[in-house]
């Protein structure tokens, strides 16, 4: 696994750095970015927060937007941003914004035209780590984090893949996606009609199976145009409250769905994770 | 002078807001962005630092990516951003990216087909601030600050009005316009080919030429891809430490030309303008 650093910018002490990497998995080139605290180093590496962007986004929103570095440096976490999908002319595509190519939802698709490509939750969960802890002075401590579609995939993979995340944070999750628009369209493309095929890559429904035994912790902001039509979070507390599960959603009177509220409290969920990734 | 609010998001706190207004300097439409501290009302009016940006940004780049409203926040002080440059079909412009629309340089052009737009000096110095004072609930005081073309504005600005300003900032400034590419250009093509006009948009011959009674700071990376050909802070320095006029200029090893450059040390800007603002 060969990677080509493509940018490198010193910021609060550490580096921002993007790497372009073909991906076995998707079966294309993908670009990633990583934040180094300044103190990283082979002889003291540092756990890893992976963040997963939403609709539209690449691994640039999260770093350029978010404010996160300043805590990150403090509290010695690398922070990695991934695309959001598969990439290329090769790669299957579609018009809308909520479909294809910035829009990969974090799963593996299984059906034409994109089951060729549209691997994310393996790229997430087995290929990029593999391929983080082999060139990073990181160890194998993670946990993650997300925005929307991401927020989704970070609870989804969280919740799936328990032994290997120490915790889960998301802003303004997909919290249901199997019953919301934007989900049923991505799922319906992706994982095709039958539905039992979508509950594994629902948040609500995996934490109404199963044990939940890491912290989860999520911010909704009740000025949202997405709220009540796309995210849902109450479903998602309805459950883990039916379950006893350690889930801490904070509603924010005023906020919406962007950067500008992510920038507001993500000194918060880092904290949070450091809290979990150093104990 | 009317304005018309096209967005409004609560960040940290505040609210981001973005407006758009006729401007009779400018002889256009244009926009720009106020950041308001938590506690700014009618009542408790709060002081304002005049953000300027550089070349090719409008009113949304500094917004986005400097990280400055946590700490703006807390000390207290409203943030406004104007555009760079006069906008719009009936602007003249220019293919290239350092010159015409988003590239206004902070001066009033006296050539055409420059002139009948290109205004941001009295635009910066006057109608914006009048119009922010008359709609906002903010103070008379203010200091100014910017990056790169925008910290030559600053640095303009803030020396040929010190009567209004009570600090200058700076990252990466054109320090010496009349003695780089960028500045020669855009000079020629605003002011015409009489350098003798230059001299009163040139920081280095404006500190060489007045006394400065306002403190001034200067952050620049050493990794600054335009520093020895565009940038030339050491000729402020020179000309400041010959003059004795308080100036800090603090270089930083590694670091670039980026915004991930201005969101590292852009904390210690709010604080400086703060300590100023408030004395």
């Amino acid at each position: 696994m060969t990677i080509e650093n493509i940018s490198q910018t010193k910021t609060f002490g550490g580096w921002h750095k993007q790497y372009v990497h073909t991906s076995n998995v998707l079966d294309c080139a993908m670009r990633f970015a990583i934040f180094l605290p300044p103190n990283a180093s082979k002889s003291q590496p540092v756990p890893v927060l992976y963040w997963l962007s939403g609709l539209t986004c690449t691994d640039e929103n999260f770093m350029q937007k978010a404010g996160a570095f300043r805590m990150a440096a403090e509290l010695n976490i690398a922070i990695v941003a991934p695309d959001t999908s598969p990439r290329g002319e090769g790669v299957a595509d579609d018009d809308a914004y909520d479909l294809g190519q910035g829009a990969g939802f974090y799963v593996n698709a299984t059906q034409a035209p994109w089951a060729s490509h549209y691997q994310m939750y393996d790229y997430i969960t087995k290929e990029l780590p593999a391929l983080i802890e082999s060139h990073f002075p990181v160890t194998a401590v993670k946990s993650i984090a997300g925005h929307s579609m991401g927020g989704h995939g970070a609870l989804v993979i969280g919740l799936r893949n328990q032994e290997s995340y120490r915790a889960i944070s998301a802003f303004s999750p997909i919290s249901n996606p199997m019953n919301c628009p934007w989900g049923q369209k991505a799922f319906t493309a992706y994982l095709g009609s039958d539905k039992a095929n979508w509950r594994q890559y629902d948040a609500t429904v995996l934490l109404a199976e199963r044990d939940a035994n890491l912290p989860i912790l999520v911010d909704q902001g009740d000025a949202d145009n997405f709220l009540a039509e796309q995210l849902k979070p109450e479903l998602l507390v309805s459950v883990a409250n039916k379950n006893n599960h350690e889930l801490n959603l904070r509603m924010h009177a005023g906020y919406d769905h962007s950067y500008y509220f992510i920038s507001s409290f993500i000194a918060d969920h880092l904290v949070f994770h450091a809290e979990n990734l150093y104990k």
